[in-house]
């Protein structure tokens, strides 16, 4: 149930900041549909499809796109007010990025593939709705460029968990505890603007 | 046979629509014959991966590439003339959706998935080949900006047949009657120059 | 052993190439991470979708990905004396897509497919990694606008392979001489830069 409720949230979080980005565009109404979807479900598709469970995810579950249907027509009545939503929709965005990282794991898992690559399909699941948002609204994604620790959380989250589950505590507890690791790393990071190192020398004068 | 008559009519319309976009580009010749192989066959290739039909259709009969293939030598030797069919292409590719649509259903139903992806699956057989076009292209997908109604023909269509299905006709008859919703609808569209409506507020000023 | 040689000195190269389109533009340390492994590992990501082999390949096999990792660090510490290894890399790189076009057609082989279909698989494995490191950069893929002979390269080598197969000699003999060709035709059309045919009309005045 709480679970469930999250995957909502995150879910919610994602369609949004997808008609943000497409209406920052002037995309039409077709448009922001489906930059929202993409947005939301990409991720996970795109896990889907590199370890072959398909028919994907959503496809097999209305929750995603009734969902998201909501969300959308939601987001577009209401666009004006929901800067003043900016905060809760980072928080199910940051929720959303916790969840998502381990239903990712958990799938990477059930394939039976090494660890690193669990973790490559968690994060993946979490930040890359948003690479194909970016590519179809024709920019070069956004977590490419701002150096913010974004990916970067899900994949110490991920990580965290393959520690956890060595610990006396039972499996449950390592997937929350998993979870909690991105939520607050991802909060920190903005609270203390903590960044990715530069690769580039710096330019002297 | 007539199925397949239309079938190949709509693939060269795809085919040639994406010539015309790669050499508006200046594409060099593997960027034109790549481009109008992406516009013809991508929708229905997006739709295998989904629900997991590999290896892909195209791969397993060498109708469309042959057809693909002799479309885009056609279209760069006549590229001046293409102008005079103008009507022709636009009819073809209208033809194209219908069918492209009813073909998507038809294999959403076979993976026994909701009438609602079956719709998703149509929709993005008809009109997918056209945003990876436009994606690789390095351009904002057009069926994401214009406001005409292209995609929303399909979604209609698609869901006519869901209808249809429920009176006591033959599927066969329903399948037909759903390709000609789309034709129709489109044509209708065009003439009345019927669109989606704005999400966006006016300026007023 | 020499096949598995080739095969990393060919990731290496795709990889550093990577690094090298995305610095230029900038991206962060995350950012140049994933271009650098999906120009390695891209095309044959796409390869496996599209007849159904999953988990892709790269997910059940550490080589690649600690490959690229190290390339990749390598590549960034060394940026600088890069252009010292220019003929080195444009050596890994042409002998990887003859090594990886040979995959790819092989993996068709296994697929049972015909072989245009296997020769299309091969040119996607050696070529397409650097088709979705453009889309990601936000360019029009490359080897679709210079008229180099790069992909034509892996059409003729792959296409010669099932010449090759004609001939008395041994598969892996024609397996190798069509790597050869790949490689020979990839130098001598750099040598004396033989370019694709223009598909435009020149401009006359």
């Amino acid at each position: 149930m709480l679970y469930q409720t999250i995957d909502i949230l995150g879910t919610v979080a994602f369609a949004i900041s997808g008609v943000l980005v497409a209406m920052e565009k002037r995309l039409d109404l077709f448009g922001v549909l489906i930059i929202a979807f993409v947005t939301a479900i990409g991720g996970g598709t795109l896990r889907d499809l590199l370890i072959g469970n398909t028919p994907v995810v959503w496809m097999r579950d209305l929750t995603y796109v009734v969902t998201i249907f909501i969300a959308v027509v939601f987001a577009i009545i209401f666009v004006k007010q929901l800067k003043y939503l900016r905060k809760s929709l980072f928080l199910f965005d940051t929720i959303g990025i916790g969840l998502y990282t381990m239903i990712g794991v958990e799938k990477g898992l059930e394939a039976e593939l090494l660890p690193i690559m669990c973790i490559f399909l968690g994060t993946m699941t979490a930040c890359f709705g948003g690479v194909i948002r970016d590519m179809l609204c024709n920019e070069i994604p956004i977590i490419f460029r701002r150096k913010e620790i974004y990916a970067t959380t899900c994949i110490v989250g991920g990580a965290s968990y393959f520690l956890f589950v060595q610990l006396p505590i039972k499996e449950g507890y390592a997937y929350i505890a998993a979870i909690v690791v991105v939520i607050t790393l991802r909060l920190l990071a903005v609270k203390f603007d903590i960044r990715l190192p530069s690769v580039y020398e710096k330019k002297t004068g």
